[in-house]
């Protein structure tokens, strides 16, 4: 993301999802970029075998994925410019089981350099959705990394 | 990991490296169960592009990953018995370059049912190897999630 | 809180209320339970000088020490028992400045042993109040420790 | 801590005890600087009534401000000067009993402007010392808060 001026809405979406295509793990994991706004971001993936541990549920590490780049998209939208995470915390509260794994990320405050951003991570089948995972992150401006 | 008796350490090395090898998306990723001991683990897995983001550098997510899966093997064997992790935290400190991503992780302390393991990731190539993100986390006995 | 049948509403905030004032530390820092309800607790703090850290904010071991109770509280609060706080994570956002220090906890899983519960932290005067900490915890009822 | 020159171990070590003396909350709960080197930190606090929760073990926000000072000057030592706590984890593991609590901070990672630093929190009487907490934290320079 530029730092020119101050985008419009739609011109920081984008951007988001410039970046995003541009992420070649993104890519070969099938994340999709499901919303954007100003500090929030969702980011859906689609449950697949080999995206499991050993009893069958989608693996922790995907999961850390996923909280972790949409609070970087998330942090990214808010502070106006390409972002990275500098670290975050994650409790996984339930097996994550069901057809698609959805990141939830909000921004919950901002400084010029950084932003402090909570995600909640859903499993969902036709059945509803069910909080699997808490992830809270401090989202840094690339540049200052 | 079953908990009959007291395993050896080969046979916990064994049980260990048969639940690494039944987590499909270990399988898929690529990554490589390197040492084990009682109570750690060194995982490693070798840089390639569909690993990255934007900048080139390995996504902050394969990071991610590594870190979880290296504390939930430290945890389990210093447990004695299969493991998830339950939450943990990771510091991104440096951009992740090199042909290597190694995560190292050890437990600190344990209980019955729960240890708390602290993992260094490191990225190496030639020229020698560099910290790029420090983690700390909760392993639990998996029956009881 | 005992765990005999459900308590009502009252009576789990008379549970807590006595757990609170039994706490010495929390009697002699002077905090102040503000508000309780199932699965959420606020903790208030006056600032005063002895609270302070070399600049004159708020140290932030106190701001720590009013998340992690408020976390305790609001985990207890949601599990209907005696609860410790296993872990926590905080970012401070802010220098704390102000008349008031009020952390604000939540619970956002529960289940029969564990909650995991969000906290702000907020510091106030007569011009309103601001963001001044983010916390994210593991509740788990006492005799699990 | 100044920032002119590169000042000598002495010379920083008095600066921390400088700072340490000017925490008008560290001396009210009585904590005392043990032992200061670059990028590390040792912070004791000996037991007394007032700094208890309701089953007598010592707090777990006594604890966590402990961690949190021991983390702030042992960043600071590395940094080379003054500096703030921008976010920290803890892990409780047992309930702390004992005569005295000692938190002992020391880098990991340093870069111009940010440390990553790890804690131990160990309750000892005459029988020995047990580790009561772990945490980790980043450090950042107090002006670029």
């Amino acid at each position: 993301m530029n730092e020119q001026a101050s985008p419009s809405d739609a011109e920081l979406a984008a951007i988001a999802r410039g970046i995003f295509d541009a992420q070649p793990f993104t890519q070969w994991i099938g994340a999709e970029l499901r919303e954007v706004g100003r500090g929030r971001a969702d980011i859906a993936l689609r449950n697949r075998p080999e995206l499991r541990q050993q009893h069958g549920f989608v693996h922790g590490g995907v999961i850390s994925y996923l909280a972790d780049n949409a609070l970087t998209f998330a942090g990214g939208l808010a502070l106006g410019g390409d972002a990275v995470t500098a670290e975050h915390k994650i409790n996984f509260v339930r097996p994550a089981v069901g057809d698609v794994i959805l990141a939830r990320a909000s921004v919950i405050t901002v400084t010029k350099s950084q932003a402090v951003c909570q995600c909640l991570v859903y499993a969902s089948d036709r059945n509803g959705e069910k909080i699997v995972a808490i992830a809270q992150g401090t989202i840094s401006k690339a540049h200052s990394r």
